[in-house]
């Protein structure tokens, strides 16, 4: 059993509205909505991503038979709402913001548009893939804007909420802008990079530091980076100039050094010299250990001599803002647009569409918030996916999605790139929005 | 592809360190720990868990033919290495604390012996498991210690990171005495019971609220819990006193109704008030939204009549302390301690115990670290799990390492039990691990 690929990785609560609508023949169409109610404390912007699997997870979905047995013997299940769940696909509409769109709060970045019984059941798993995609994206596209053409490796995988948090966050953190990753499953499904150095326990295992160093160059004469922490920085440092030149003479270069513990610019000057002054101009630095935007950002002001950093826990747990504020809406049902009022969480309601306009460097200046049938000048954020349960088109790679999200951080107004809270993007909501609104909230006045 | 039992969810290095490792034929026995180096800021204790699912996967452990095809194919590493991996299995030995222990810094919870081969190439996953179930679970356990007696629900899935993290947050929390989830696939999989409401979709897309409840209730007669906020929670509260009437006349009881926006404490003493007006006595309260240990400690204080609560985000990616400072180290290779330096980071060598000394009422009063052949008083946390790769017995069943759970928080000193931080728990050192550190230190500076 996969679960990633589960029907029932979903809240107990889909499956019993399911068979309530069911029991009422409300099955008809329904218009969901993804957005973010309010940006984190700190974040300028957040950076759309997870599109991908929830495509993935909609085409593919299914009960299997092992599924609905256990469905019909669990106890909270009338087996013939049972025996129709066999028959369930997802046969509906997605449109979207491609993945690696900047967005703002109250923009919804993706709507599905089906039968209520499956765009509800599958509330619980988008809103599961989108916000933690997301939330990876933007912290990783602030690590890149702080250290501006640094390599920038993620190297979480261990401290990820899981495997498949490990995963994504590799696949999200390359799609804003890092360079790679150490997952290695990350690298065989979507030929994201992989870079790897050593562990302590390799330098530990050997009663010698450099006859760990020399033993790793001879397996890995052509991807080596010697992990020169584990006991003395610089004294290994100094070590590694004699070691080199031997190696030099069997034609084995020593690509690199990293740095995990200490005052890493420190270390990484005092090191830098040491290689420098022992011809090693050509070996590059690598820091790790403990790393976010804000470390990035005073390495990279100081000039600290590191050419890349292997970035962790912080960025793909999102460890300052571990999660976002995040619902998946319904917006209308049967052609009438729904609004939730409950205090503090009242949202637009109908189907939207968020209108971005541009200055002449198509840089990004504001945004509109309307409803889909209002056409406004300015890009149309949100465009159609997915229909009758198909993608439109085959889903683009990683690396043109990567290109995207890089040109789309570059027409960011600037304040928003810096790792400081900016005032807010702005962005207006449409005159018929709010009358849309204002109209559902008398009708629901009179219904109640 | 289940990324949850892909030997390739690890990091590059560890098959770079594999193939080195086999190049100098260094496969002597290896001995890791895996321990937390610090307590989370706030966090008096931790409580051991992911030991299960650390089992599973080193039982299972092997290289499936398209994973041996694509690491012999990706350019990095050596057929004859590669074919090598196709026999690798785990065959070590594991001790552990069993899942539910409580423990405090610098304490092995988890010990594996095996050839350093095997034993390096499972670190990345078994970190991965370890702390993001310790982590949920000691999280649960705050809040079951601040809401004594009510029910706690797992909401969480939808904000956890990604499939797996909703999953084994749902088995973290429960073992921590959390009394169910919402999380279907968690109750096929490890029987977590199972609770659910209705979302507010339910109520939004009928144009009724009251007919909502009523469909909903004409559905599942026997396990209805009515969502109250979307418009307004006393009205629905009152309204619901006639429907209830008119529903027992079929035979049907309304369960409970839940609350999840605004004043939770102060709604849900209106809505008690308007219910028991009612005659409705026997309808439970339960509350949702933004809740952690230190609002359900408040909530309970206040004596607000809720009955239970759903506790989702916050709780399953601990928010506020969302990763742990842990490590999985290398503490013997082929008969001789060893220990990393590094700054900061410097462990204790060998191969260790815990020995936990208690009062008379069998309460926790101080432990003692320790190596593994220094018999001690006082009950030894570390037990046999497997040998040879095997499990040494049946893992027990979920409800057994709850109740075990349950005893061992209430043995914990009532100061570590309060959500305030306390006076960090006793350890000590013994003078035998302080003496084999020494040892080690000089051994190493003899050889560098």
């Amino acid at each position: 059993m996969n679960a990633a690929t589960s029907p029932l990785l979903t809240d107990l609560y889909q499956l019993s509205m399911l068979q309530a609508y069911r029991d009422q023949g409300m099955d008809g169409i329904a218009v969901f909505e993804f957005f973010v109610r309010k940006l984190p404390a700190g974040r300028n912007f957040l950076v759309a991503a997870g599109l991908e699997q929830v495509l993935d997870f909609l085409e593919n979905l299914r009960f299997s038979a092992d599924e609905l047995f256990w469905l019909a013997d669990c106890g909270r299940f009338r087996r013939d709402f049972v025996d129709e769940l066999a028959a369930l696909r997802f046969a509906g509409e997605v449109d979207a913001m491609p993945e690696g769109t900047p967005f703002f709060a109250d923009e919804p970045i993706l709507r599905v548009v089906a039968t209520l019984p499956q765009a509800q059941l599958v509330e619980t798993r988008i809103i599961n893939l989108l916000q933690f995609q997301t939330l990876v994206a933007s912290k990783a596209a602030r690590c890149v804007l702080a250290a501006p053409g640094k390599l920038l490796v993620d190297f979480g995988l261990r401290r990820a909420h899981g495997a498949e948090a490990g995963l994504l966050s590799a696949r999200a953190s390359y799609l804003a802008g890092f360079g790679g990753t150490s997952n290695v499953l990350a690298g065989k499904r979507w030929e994201v990079p992989l870079f790897g150095t050593m562990a302590h326990s390799f330098i530990e295992a050997h009663d010698d530091e450099m006859a760990a160093f020399a033993h790793f160059a001879h397996s890995h004469p052509r991807a080596n980076t010697m992990l020169i922490d584990t006991y003395d920085t610089e004294a290994a440092a100094a070590q590694l100039v004699p070691l080199a030149a031997r190696l030099a003479q069997e034609g084995i270069a020593i690509q690199a050094v990293r740095i995990d513990s200490g005052d890493l610019g420190a270390h990484a000057r005092r090191v830098r010299a040491i290689l420098d002054g022992g011809g090693l101009g050509s070996v590059d630095i690598f820091a790790s250990g403990n790393l976010d935007e804000f470390r990035l950002r005073d390495l990279v002001a100081a000039g600290a001599p590191i050419d890349g950093f292997g970035v962790g826990t912080r960025m793909n747990t999102s460890a300052d803002q571990p999660y976002l504020d995040c619902a998946y809406k319904l917006q209308e049902y049967a052609g009438r647009p729904r609004r939730k009022r409950s205090e503090g969480k009242a949202t637009w309601p109908g189907r939207k569409q968020v209108y971005r306009s541009v200055d002449a460097a198509a840089r990004f200046v504001a945004d509109l918030l309307t409803t889909a049938d209002d056409a406004q000048p300015g890009e149309a954020l949100l465009q159609p996916m997915m229909r009758a349960g198909r993608r439109l088109a085959p889903s683009p790679q990683l690396t043109q999605v990567r290109d995207y999200a890089a040109a789309q951080l570059a027409r960011l107004p600037p304040a928003l790139r810096s790792l400081d809270a900016a005032p807010a993007y702005p962005i207006a909501v449409s005159a018929r929005l709010r009358e849309l609104a204002q109209a559902v909230d008398r009708q629901q006045r009179q219904a109640s």
